[in-house]
């Protein structure tokens, strides 16, 4: 796995063990599925039949079957019946252990059906799993957490930062914060950080919105409040990660293009907290603009890494015409599926050698050179932001792709 | 043609014969071009001397002139010539009938001189051809249509609906509504349905405006009309196709992002009419987004397919990053010239195959999986979203290709 | 050098000779620079450690070692090191000619420690030297140049135009005016030409804002003012070329997109002076379509050519997708290393030559018809909108790239 001292005796296939670590995924559900739920769940609409018609099903359909001994490309019906089967758990089994990953880091600030905690995670995957925060969801806890309305309003930010504290010393550990600003209001958000007044204010409106279907505050979509998260972001000081460019139906594309957050990067800048801008594609060469001109931006292409399948290359090649070296990660936005870890990890491998091969055959670098860029991007740029240690370099069969 | 159901004996030329359906275009002009007016008429500009150094205009060069019998690449102007001594309707039969489209959406809403009618297009290009009705155009007609100005505006929306009405009913039959709000006003458009008196409103104030140079409304801008015809076509239930990306200068570029229409998509997607973006290029991948979330909605790359010449292959992998197989149709947009039916075409058949390829090399898919996908986006997205006949599968040589 | 009546004896190296006109960039510095300043100059941040681990710190590598006697892609600090050892002067004079250009129009409207003016720059380049001036700059100028502010803000639009006047008629000559108007407020200005009553009152904001540091006014960042000095380029007449898309940490990306300015294009066409689209990137599809659509408008894809490395040839093939060949000029904007003009040079010869390869692969055109293409693009463009006059065509050695 140790890219960067090991020799490369196998050039032509050395990338297959690259180290990788997953810096934004979430669990994987262990309900049993229906074709029709396999075919969404390969889609970000609330349902989607089309789900093997696209890029991304035809690569699932490519390199998922041989992970469960079914022969390529094999009929979606006939996969789905070999998925029952197996059973949800043998099934992620595979298939997260497959992905070979160094480490994984999940959100679990989502819930959904059969989604498995943390634990779970962490068992099946045989991989060091980290937990990241997501500020949305804290502050919606902490909004149904009180009593008394009239006080939660004036109290709300102490007591945002006093859950905020206790995240960050828990087991297990915490190693970063995720807004989904994008989603609830757009990213043409007042990067100034909101005054004491202003944040009590808002959340009293908040408190004051007529709540559909009972008792709970409603969902968090206040402007003053998503940027208030923010801005505990930035002083936790842990890396803050930003849900940027493409997602579901409940955003507005042109809404969450991430250059839309540069006046909060300016002003964010001398804290030197990093921001991690996730998925970014369609404008994943706007991201990488940021990330070359601002010493704290990093991003990845996330969630378009996965839904494009061979065109990944291309992607990575365009993001990679701005974006250093040292600001690219890897992630796979994994949800749901555990086949979207495996499929993310090994199709990203290969793209990225693809991408940066350009640089040996038309810039004549040599193979340390680019191993020392795809260990960067696959893992050194993790480890470093997220002080994660390195792995032993010891090479473990059960975590290489097939 | 029949694409879906045929052995595909000459694998590498197949796509030769590839079903098209033509969902959007216009009619062409029978009036003889100079060379200047040929080379304008390649640009989207009032006047544009450089049409001919274009990629259009070069692939304009390499394929048009074979088909007037002169070799490819000729001068423009032995090209410019040689048409003038055809004549228009020789000049139209040859390269309508050479596209070789089994069905011809035709936008009847702009009049240019010299654009032939319906029943002419039809007669010349001996394809079966459809009406697509402009909604703006109709409710210009609507508008001129009565001596009573201050009653109109009250009853404005009672004559859309029944002159909509009629035209839906009417002979030729209309397949599909039209909106060029984003000619108008742009796609950043408040997406709620308008209210009764809101419309009688904006009628009046339509109605109030200066009309220079003379009798009759002024040009329809209004957005609240806007916005009720686009939700008429929503209720109307025949697809509503929406201009967006790139056009003429009537337009701001930025303003006709597809993604501003999100909200709109949001608030229609539970009525079931599907959405066509036309073009949608150079924001051809948020448009795939959208496709690939609503249900509803569905894309082509109309305009830019032209205009790239060679690129095309390009734009349409990018286009399919994202848009499921069952969402992308053809259109040539084509307006005006008689060549820009056949250019089109002819470069569609073989830039889509072109994109599908590493469907094959590199996730090793076959040429019938290929050629169902072809088929989807040649013709059956189209037959299953306008409701048209499939045509006789009987080889017609009158419309193959050359 | 004159690719136009010259026979093509070596095809597959006839670009090396290119003629190219740089029709926007900066002077160079001859401060020397630690390896650290170095990186840091590779990039368009404050400080960018990371400036060797980019394409364009790949493609400095690669290209500039070469002109200092240093093997291809030698350590960073290696090169470091021999540049001081040849210093500034030697350093300049090596990589500005190697260049091998036409002409050279350079921005004098920036300072900064040890940057050349103009006859230095002339002197070691030994190339023609043409000065843009930059409308800001002038405009900040006149507003230092008088004791009473009272006055000044009613005398304001007089003294400006007298102070632009004054400099189209100086030595150097001026040839083009620059608006930097994407940093100090974004391209989403209102189009209008501003009233004289307007500008007085902006001007007496301007002048009463509080000045940190000290006598002087402010940066100017007033609306007015910046779309007065918009008019003021059209007015000149000559060349106004505008900076857009990616920059620096003062620019707000999304507020630089070309597509913009599309009402005050539309609003100035009638004019006739040329506006010149700087940079682009990564909007360049969206000014390729505003160059298609009106006939004043120009573009180039300026910082981004060196900056993108090895991926120019896709970058310029996505701009020519639309741009015609008469529109799309060469510009390196190289400022402070004098390695950037000779590399932007170097790389752009050969990646308009790619992209072009296309119409002679696919399209079947020949040498002479790229070779004009590409004349076109890389100096005829320039000489034409610029009115500069041709260079010899005699062979001159010393200009010749490496």
């Amino acid at each position: 796995m140790a890219v960067l001292s090991d020799p490369l005796p196998h050039p032509q296939g050395w990338w297959r063990h690259l180290a990788l670590i997953d810096h934004h995924s979430h669990a994987w559900s262990a309900t049993p599925l229906s074709l029709g739920e396999l075919a969404s769940r390969l889609t970000e609409a609330v349902e989607g039949p089309w789900g093997f018609d696209t890029l991304l099903g035809m690569s699932f359909r490519r390199w998922c079957a041989p992970v469960l001994d079914l022969a390529p490309r094999c009929p979606p019906a006939d996969y789905a019946e070999r998925r029952a089967e197996l059973g949800p758990e043998e099934v992620g089994r595979r298939f997260v252990r497959a992905a070979g990953l160094d480490a994984l880091l999940v959100d679990t600030g989502v819930s959904a059906p059969g989604l498995l905690d943390l634990s779970e995670v962490s068992r099946i995957s045989a991989t060091p799993v980290h937990q990241i925060l997501r500020l949305e969801s804290l502050a919606e806890e902490v909004m149904t957490d009180d009593a008394d309305p009239a006080q939660l309003a004036d109290r709300f930010a102490d007591r945002l930062a006093a859950a905020l504290a206790d995240r960050l010393a828990g087991d297990p550990p915490v190693v970063a914060c995720k807004s989904i600003a994008a989603y609830r209001h757009g990213l043409d958000l007042d990067p100034a950080r909101p005054s004491p007044s202003e944040v009590r204010e808002a959340a009293a409106a908040w408190l004051a919105r007529p709540v559909p279907g009972g008792p709970g505050p409603a969902r968090l979509v206040h402007p003053v409040i998503l940027r208030h998260l923010l801005w505990s972001g930035i002083d936790a000081g842990l890396p803050l990660q930003i849900h940027t460019g493409m997602g579901d139906v409940d955003e507005d594309l042109h809404r969450c293009d991430p250059s839309l957050l540069t006046p909060f990067l300016r002003a964010s800048a001398a804290e030197g907290t990093p921001v991690m801008l996730l998925h970014c594609y369609p404008y994943h060469r706007h991201a990488a603009y940021l990330a070359s001109v601002f010493p704290h931006v990093y991003l990845d292409v996330g969630l378009a890494g996965t839904f494009v399948g061979h065109r990944l290359p291309v992607v990575l090649a365009e993001t990679l015409e701005l974006a250093p070296f040292t600001k690219l990660l890897y992630a796979s936005d994994a949800f749901g599926l555990a086949e979207l870890h495996y499929l993310s990890a090994v199709r990203f491998r290969e793209a990225l050698v693809q991408a940066l091969e350009p640089l040996r055959s038309t810039e004549g670098f040599d193979h340390g050179e680019i191993g020392r860029l795809a260990g960067l991007i696959g893992s050194g740029n993790a480890q470093r932001v997220y002080s994660l240690a390195a792995r032993s370099p010891e090479p473990d069969q059960s975590r290489q792709g097939r």
